[in-house]
Formats: structure tokens, C-alpha cells, sequence
């Protein structure tokens, strides 16, 4: 964090009780000063949690006045009681705010199917209201409030001068299993003092989850919960964003939303390594993203990086079940800058080095080429180790 | 083993050296006495082996003699030189039986991108002709020569009385990692002593693979080989089949490839639990068949299993984010025999006893029911363990 806070917002988070270990916040607040431009993406799942349903019929908004978020507990899958407990959730909060419950928005990450321990949450939402500022100690606070299984908090921050004016943009996130691309994939919140409309706002959103949040994967298993907020509180003084302005704020917005996106699968439960996907020579995007999708969830090419092996084999086939149509001969295959496949046939390289490049780093680098066109696609997932099963086969046993 | 093997055939095994354990066959043959009909299906990516593409281009047939396999190498991904290797394969075996190499189907598996060790498997091919036999030992000789990491052989026998004759059905498979459901997913050969024309067999085929080798997953990554194969001696006496004796057998030969395909994720690579997928209620068998193979994918939803762990929200969520459009509402989830979720809210049940249930026993009975149809599909899948990383991890390394 070298960047400080954005005008406009005061955060803070608090130890409800909700998480059993009583150094970690399970509660994190956000207040506007005043009505504010807020837009968000959300998980496409069918199935989907009481804040999520709350959150879409209120965004996007130019009268956002609060988000508070409980971590511990998802409210996904809590039938109506779920959808009064978030309404209770947002009626406190806006009643402390004074402003209408409509103004606040909403997140829960957590176990699904429990009910919110309303008990222990009422009085936490009193003591989060103490605590909150404008320092990054309370900036962080918020951020670890919004962790489940996250090893740490997740932020990042930009700025860039616009018309004269520093712009600053802060996010956070979280996110370590159930992780796949669809729209948002996991929480997130970015925080700007640009001046945005409610339009541009989402606009903007969706153009950026796109190649961000959106490219990446832990296992495949996509959440009842996904949410990315954005609140944009306009006190730069850099005023209205449009054309040039617009596209400097989109790039630097794009730059945060990689940072953080690209902190999941490096933090994926148990991962010990981050796999960078290159899909380059596509047709177009649909083709380069089912590629890298396909490969990014394989177990086999996941266990293949955890256990140092160039086993090309498996990735080579993982891109031949994609369900994309491309020409098998064309197919290149580069792992951390090594050729290992072309024109459909083994080329010799030396694996003990291939395999050392791979136990060296964290990130290993997969870049596939194709000759169907010139659409490229990168991608992001960890490995599959024997602590990521472990862990989620203890879950709760 | 109870039923003896159909007539026409003659079978064996050998360990050529392919394989470095000495004690397992790596060559499996079946000659066939005369011309015999045979179909098959084949994998549908787009990255194929060798003998998958001279297969596909020799059947359906009614002038197949031999079908001859290798264990250990899958002749994948080896270009020019592979469909040479291939072909001289089939060329070795056609001049011993007396053919032309058109007559000889070919399969292959084990390691992706490495040529088929040529100076071991010729001399391998004198030897497993000296040890071709009708016996239940020369089959499952040849059942064992097909396998690679399989835990033992995979063999299955039905017969049924048509026209006042034994119609007898054997069959072998192998598969236990890469495996998921398109067309075969595994190898896979059917010998019959009934009488079918090479339309009838491939239309059988196709049939009773939908509901059997397409409904298996082990880890979702399809394979470079897969092969289903079935041979027709026509030597039972039953006479041709059609009408009432073409259902009868249909269903004897379904019976044998449910055997067959649930033997596969049984033995998944570190598996301790076969989970059966029910889904009932959906529109239509595309609808079922995607929820099925979502749920059957999850590696959270495997990993609950495996901690005997009864985790609805994982199970519902896996079905909300299978693409299928359903009443979220009308889901309901029983897992063996138990009640966990309804109406879109949890229900109240005995967690121990669920899981006790699930521990105890090596099938575990998933059940979602839907209210949008009348349509049902069953699927298995086996679940995640620490062993499945495992060795697949460290499967070269």
C-alpha cells in the first residue's frame, strides 16, 4: 500500500464473533459521505445468497451510502429467513447512516446453508461503527473483515492524474476456493474519488472483469456469492471522465483489477504454485477463453506443475477437449520459455531443466499458439496439491 | 467370470517390455476365426492418437480379424512416425493371420508423446500369437494387457437365450485417470457370439454408450484414445436380430457396458468412494446430463465425499452453475437416503448419521430432484484424495 485512501470514504472492520478465532474480523464497513455512484457484477450461478438478490435490484445507484460485509457465513441457500436477516443487515446499518435501508449494500462469504447469527452481528455492527477512519490501518482492517480461507488480506492501489488532479483508486478482495471465472468469481470492493455516472460505472466494470476477475480459477466451482462492488465518491475534482480521461481511468482501473485478481489463484487453498495461461493465434475471444479455461481446470495439467513435470501430454489434451475447433498441427506449446510441442509432434528438449524452471518459481508460465487468428487471452489458476484435498475434506469433519 | 467366452475368438496377453514390471502384459490380442463385424466409438478430441484415427477409418466393418493393443505408450501426439509405428502394428499381425492390415483394428494407451518402443513390440507380437486360446485364462490375460493404471482387470460376461440359443456377451475395459464422459473415455472391447450387421453394431454402440461410458468421470480430463470397440462373430445360431430379439439383446448389452463403465471410476486413481449421481426431473437428457456431469466434476463436492462430510452447499451450488435453467425453489437433495435440502432452505437432519452413512459404505448415492420434467440420468464419479495427487503428481517426476 503506497497509495492513501480516496476522499469521500470512511472503513473499518470489527471481530463479531460470526469466525471462532477472535483475531479475525468477520465484519467490514464501508460509509459514503455522501450519496454515491456505486456499480457491481455478480455470479451467474442459479443459486444464489440473500445479499446478492439484495444487491442486484440496488445497483447500479447513485445514492449508495454504506456496504457491509460479513465474513463466516455466506446466507446462501437460507430461504426467506436468509432474505430477512440481510434486510435486518442493511436496515441497522442505514439507520445508523440515516439513510434509507436501499442505500446500503450488502456481502456474505462463508459456509452455506447456515442461517446469520443475527445475535452475535447486532452488537458487532455497534462496535464496527467505532472504529471506522480514513487511515490504511482501517483500510486493512476492512479488508481482512471480507476474509474466509485467504492466507491475507488481498489490496492493491493506482493513481494517475487526470485534468490536472490525482485520481485514486483502492481495492480489496478475497477469495481461495470455490473459485471460478463468471463474472465476479469471489468479493471485491474498488473504491475511487473519481466522477463517474451509475452507467459509465458499470460500464466500466464489466469491460475490466472481463480480462481480470474473470480469467481466473482455483477449482472450477463457481460461487453462490460472486460480488464486485465499485463506489466512486467523484471528490477527486478531476471532474466528468470522458474520452481520453475516460480511457487513462479505464487503464488504470483494468491495472487494480488484475493486481487483485491474479493475488486468488497465488493465495488458491494449498496452491504452491500460480499458472499463467497464454492462449495467442485464436479466432477470437470465446475460442482463446474456453481454451485456457479447459486447461487452467485440469486436474492433470495442476498435478503435473505441483509435482515439477513437464508432462506436455496433458495440456496438449487438455486444448484438444476445449470443444473449440482448431488445427491439431498448428498447435505450439512453451512452458516458462521452453518449446516442448509443434506441428504435432514432440521436440526434444531437456526436462530435467524444463522441470527445475518449474520447481524454481512460483509462477509458471503456459503459453499455447494457435494459427486460427490473432486473438489472445491470458489466464490465471493454481496448482492441485495434497493440501487443497486435505483441506477441503476436513473441512468440517 | 461365469459365462464362458462367446465362439469365434481366440485371445491372449504377453509382456513385451514396453511395461518395466515383468509380471505385466503390455501386448493383448483377439484374433477373430473369420471375417467379423465390428463398430466402434471413439474419442472426440480433437487431439487423437494414431490407432484412433486408423480406426475410425476402418469401421463400421464385417471384415474385421484381429484387434491388437498396446499398454504403456499411447501413441499420441507422435506425428508421421506414429501413424508409420501404427501401421506397422497392424501390418505385423495382419501377415500372421493371413489379411491385409485393413482387417487389424489397433489400441493404444499410456504415456502421451513418446514413439512406440518398435524394437520391444515386435518381437512381442511372435510371442502373444503362441499364447492366443478360448480359455477364461487367455482372456483375462488379454484384459490384463490393456490395463495401465489400473488397480486389476476390468471384465464383465452376460448371455441371454434368443431363438432357443445362448447368446453370449464378454467384455473387457480399462481406465482409471484421465477419464471423462465423450463417446468411449476409456478402451474398451465387447466380444459377442450374436448376429449383427455392421449398421446394427455401431447403432448399438451408440446407444447404450450414452447412458454408460458417457455417464463415468474420474477427473473430467478427456482422453487422446479412447476406444470402445464391439465385435460380432455371428456364431451363436441365434440367427440375425431384429424386433423383440434386438431389444433383448440391446439390453443384455447395455447391462454389460453399465458393468463395464462403473468399474472405471471404482477404481479412479486413489479413490475410496464411487459416487452415483441421480438426477431426476429435468426437461430434458441434455438438461440432466449437464447437472450430472457438474456435480460429478466438482472437486468440492469429491472432496466432501471423501471426508464423509455431508456439505450440501456444495452439491446445490455445483448444480447452480451448470448453465441449465431451472426453479432454484424445486431443487431437492437426498443424499443416501437422507433429506438435506428443500424448498430452497436447509433441513433439519442428523449430520452424524449422514456421514456415518457415507463412511461406511464405498458408494455413496447423491439423488437432485427437479420439477421441470420427467427426465432422469445417472452418472458416476469417484472422489478426491490426497492419493490422487498424489500420483499424479509424481507420475514421472
Amino acid at each position: 500500500m503506497t497509495s492513501p485512501i480516496p476522499a469521500g470514504f470512511k472503513m473499518g472492520g470489527f471481530h463479531s464473533g460470526v469466525k471462532r478465532n477472535p483475531n479475525k474480523e468477520d465484519l467490514s464497513l464501508i460509509v459514503c459521505d455522501q450519496d454515491t455512484v456505486a456499480a457491481g457484477v455478480y455470479t451467474t450461478n442459479l443459486v444464489v445468497a440473500a445479499p446478492v438478490v439484495w444487491d442486484r435490484a440496488r445497483t447500479p445507484s447513485d445514492k449508495i451510502r454504506a456496504v457491509i460485509t460479513n465474513s463466516g457465513n455466506a446466507n446462501a441457500c437460507t430461504g426467506e429467513q436468509g432474505d430477512k436477516d440481510n434486510a435486518e443487515l442493511a436496515g441497522i446499518v442505514a439507520n445508523k447512516v440515516g439513510v434509507s435501508a436501499d442505500q446500503v449494500l450488502t456481502m456474505s462469504t462463508g459456509i452455506i446453508g447456515h442461517h446469520l447469527p443475527m445475535e452475535k452481528i447486532r452488537p458487532g455492527l455497534d462496535e464496527v461503527f467505532q472504529r471506522l477512519g480514513t487511515d490504511e490501518s482501517n483500510f486493512e482492517a476492512a479488508a481482512r473483515g471480507i476474509m474466509t480461507t485467504d492466507k491475507g488480506k488481498k489490496v492493491a492501489a493506482r493513481e494517475c492524474e487526470i485534468n490536472g488532479k490525482t485520481v485514486k483508486l483502492i481495492g480489496m478482495c478475497k477469495g481461495a476456493g470455490m473459485i471460478a471465472p463468471n463474472m465476479a468469481t469471489m468479493l471485491a470492493v474498488v473504491l475511487t474519488d473519481a466522477k463517474l455516472n451509475p452507467v459509465q460505472a458499470k460500464q466500466l466494470l464489466t469491460d475490466v472483469t472481463n480480462d481480470t476477475f474473470n480469467c481466473i480459477t482455483v477449482d472450477g466451482h463457481r460461487s453462490t456469492n460472486d460480488t464486485l462492488l465499485m463506489l466512486a465518491s467523484g471528490k477527486s475534482g478531476a471532474g466528468e471522465l470522458s474520452g481520453e480521461s475516460l480511457d487513462k481511468f479505464r487503464a488504470e482501473l483494468h491495472q487494480l483489477c488484475e493486481d487483485l485478481a491474479k493475488q486468488i489463484p497465488a493465495d488458491g487453498e494449498g496452491s504452491t504454485h500460480v499458472i499463467e495461461i497464454n492462449i495467442e493465434g485464436c479466432k477470437n475471444r470465446d475460442d482463446a477463453f474456453r481454451i485456457a479455461k479447459t486447461v487452467a481446470d485440469s486436474a492433470l495439467v495442476k498435478t503435473a506443475i505441483t509435482g515439477g513435470d513437464p508432462n506436455w501430454g496433458r495440456i496438449v489434451s487438455a486444448a484438444g477437449y476445449s470443444g473449440v475447433s482448431f488445427d491439431p498441427m498448428g498447435m505450439e506449446l512453451i512452458v516458462n520459455g521452453h518449446l516442448l510441442y509443434r506441428q504435432g509432434t514432440p521436440v526434444k528438449f531437456d526436462e530435467k531443466t524444463v522441470s527445475q524452471s518449474i520447481k524454481d518459481s512460483f509462477e509458471t508460465d503456459v503459453t499455447l499458439k494457435f494459427t486460427e487468428g490473432d486473438t489472445k487471452v491470458r489466464y490465471w489458476s493454481s496448482d492441485l496439491t495434497v493440501e487443497y484435498v486435505k483441506f477441503n475434506s476436513e473441512y468440517r469433519t
